[in-house]
């Protein structure tokens, strides 16, 4: 069973993505043959500047071999390697109806936000399509804001396997990914970039404590005792033991421990909970041959498969480039 | 100066095609650096059937081979040997806004008539500008229906070179074409595939001569005096010389010079005008060896083009693949 993941270089990590998304897509690749690609296609359609979008490609390729992607077990790649990518969602675009595409909540939603809309932004659907037919994907998984965009691509698939009566595309079922905790920012709402309130566990050791240090809390004095459900007992959660956990509730409880206290505990443990990740980052920092090797190796064997596809592709829909 | 023109592989070619256009067309090969291509990616917006699109992607060749376009002066390729076309279109889409799309005459048109627009028809504007801007294409030769399209592209690269603020692409001049005549059908309306009244030079002679035949007259007998300006005499007009139009308008006029005398030397011009073309023609069709030959050497040159323009854009837009 093949699993296709698309990885949006939208920036530097933090402990919300990595909760929320990352440790799950990562922990597929030990059930699936795993594909994950670099989204850098689909990243223009918010017309980044170049070097930002270099910059969060490489970042986030070091972020996922960091966090534990293994490309023994799986295939990582950028999708701008496989231009094949563009070549299918052109012909795909051609059985899809403008309608589709107006539908979509993810376009919908910005044109209500007063976003001018581009045709990248537009037709992006049709892109992810093609990203998910070109492997003949069997499964891909989604958070829940994703789902409408799956059943985009079977619409998209079903149409033109009706139109060329032939099974050319495997129709991929969703995988809803559970988020398995909601990670509170440092103010308490959901941590977001957006939102400024997010907690990086790549940064250098000094700027990481001083985004934990920031945590928001109330001024109770040192002595006092404090509400023991607190932004920082909540974010302490994600990576202390039950027991852990509750001695650092019953000190708020019992007073005479202060915030700073707490916010020290939390960032010894941010410090080992990741201490393994920041090390791999930091090699690979300093080893980018090997990097660029195995985005080399997954590119190869990405673009075999996906030039397979189009060749049928083209062959069904009666392109003679290549084929005469 | 580097001329670019795609061709339609719309089927089957007539006189109307051929004075109307193609004519024009070729001549250019004499005064530019002609790039001549075979539009089969934007033929998919019809969505014609495989074979379809294969039989007239290949007719088209050999017709404008055949009229005179010179493989050894112009380059002749396949769009879907060149698929950079539509990774650029992908790229330049990001810089679209839809709004420029959405006031497409033609898009519009067709959706006034009714049909139900797909993506690829609402977007090939924008394919249309990597067409030409991956080349370099000083001017485009284009009729007056497509002035609008040549417009969206210098938008295109106007919008593109100044977000990435350099001069990634030249903007392309337009030259329209004039049409030498308006060529009439064979019931005097404007020849022309929907209106059904069309004489295909490169049909067997018996076929050729059936359409000639079917040229429709008024019911004067023979022996009268006939309207000198008849279909017949305008059709003879674009392939005789002054005298010889005045020597049959003068038969109209004087009578005892019946219909079907006028269509057999009518037919007859025709086969004569179009003898070199149509033996070349048969002889191309008798040597495919040789036509894959152009074409492959066509696609080299253009796709060497085309992937150093392509290269460049993903250098100035921030994608790393093949580029890390």
């Amino acid at each position: 069973m093949r699993s296709l993941s698309g990885i949006q270089p939208s920036g530097i990590l933090h402990i919300g993505n990595y909760f929320g998304a990352i440790k799950q897509f990562i922990d597929l690749q030990d059930e699936y043959e795993g594909f994950y690609f670099l989204a850098d296609f689909h990243a223009l359609t918010s017309l980044p500047d170049s070097e930002s979008l270099k910059h969060n490609t490489m970042s986030a390729i070091l972020d996922y071999l960091a966090c534990g992607l293994d490309p023994e077990k799986s295939t990582l790649f950028l999708q701008s390697d496989v231009p094949e990518h563009t070549e299918l969602s052109w012909i795909l675009s051609n059985v899809t109806p403008i309608g589709l595409l107006e539908r979509g909540h993810s376009y919908k939603d910005k044109v209500s936000k007063g976003i001018k809309p581009n045709t990248g932004l537009f037709t992006y659907p049709v892109l992810m399509a093609a990203d998910i037919l070109i492997y003949d994907s069997d499964i891909v998984p989604v958070g829940k804001d994703q789902k409408q965009h799956l059943e985009m691509t079977r619409d998209i698939a079903i149409k033109f396997n009706e139109h060329y009566n032939k099974e050319v595309f495997k129709l991929p079922e969703e995988k809803i990914l559970e988020t398995l905790a909601v990670v509170p920012g440092i103010d308490g709402e959901k941590m977001s970039k957006s939102y400024k309130n997010i907690i990086n566990m790549f940064l250098p050791e000094k700027e990481l404590k001083k985004q934990v240090m920031s945590i928001v809390t109330d001024s109770t004095p040192l002595e006092e005792p404090k509400n023991p459900d607190n932004n920082i007992t909540k974010l302490y959660s994600l990576f202390a033991s039950k027991e852990e956990i509750q001695a650092m509730k019953d000190n708020f409880t019992n007073g005479n421990y202060g915030y700073g206290h707490g916010k020290t505990e939390l960032y010894n443990k941010i410090l080992e909970y990741f201490a393994p990740y920041r090390k791999k980052r930091e090699e690979l920092e300093n080893n980018m041959d090997y990097v660029e090797k195995i985005l080399k190796k997954g590119a190869e064997k990405a673009r075999d498969i996906a030039s397979k596809k189009v060749s049928e592709v083209r062959k069904t829909v009666g392109l003679m480039g290549r084929n005469y």
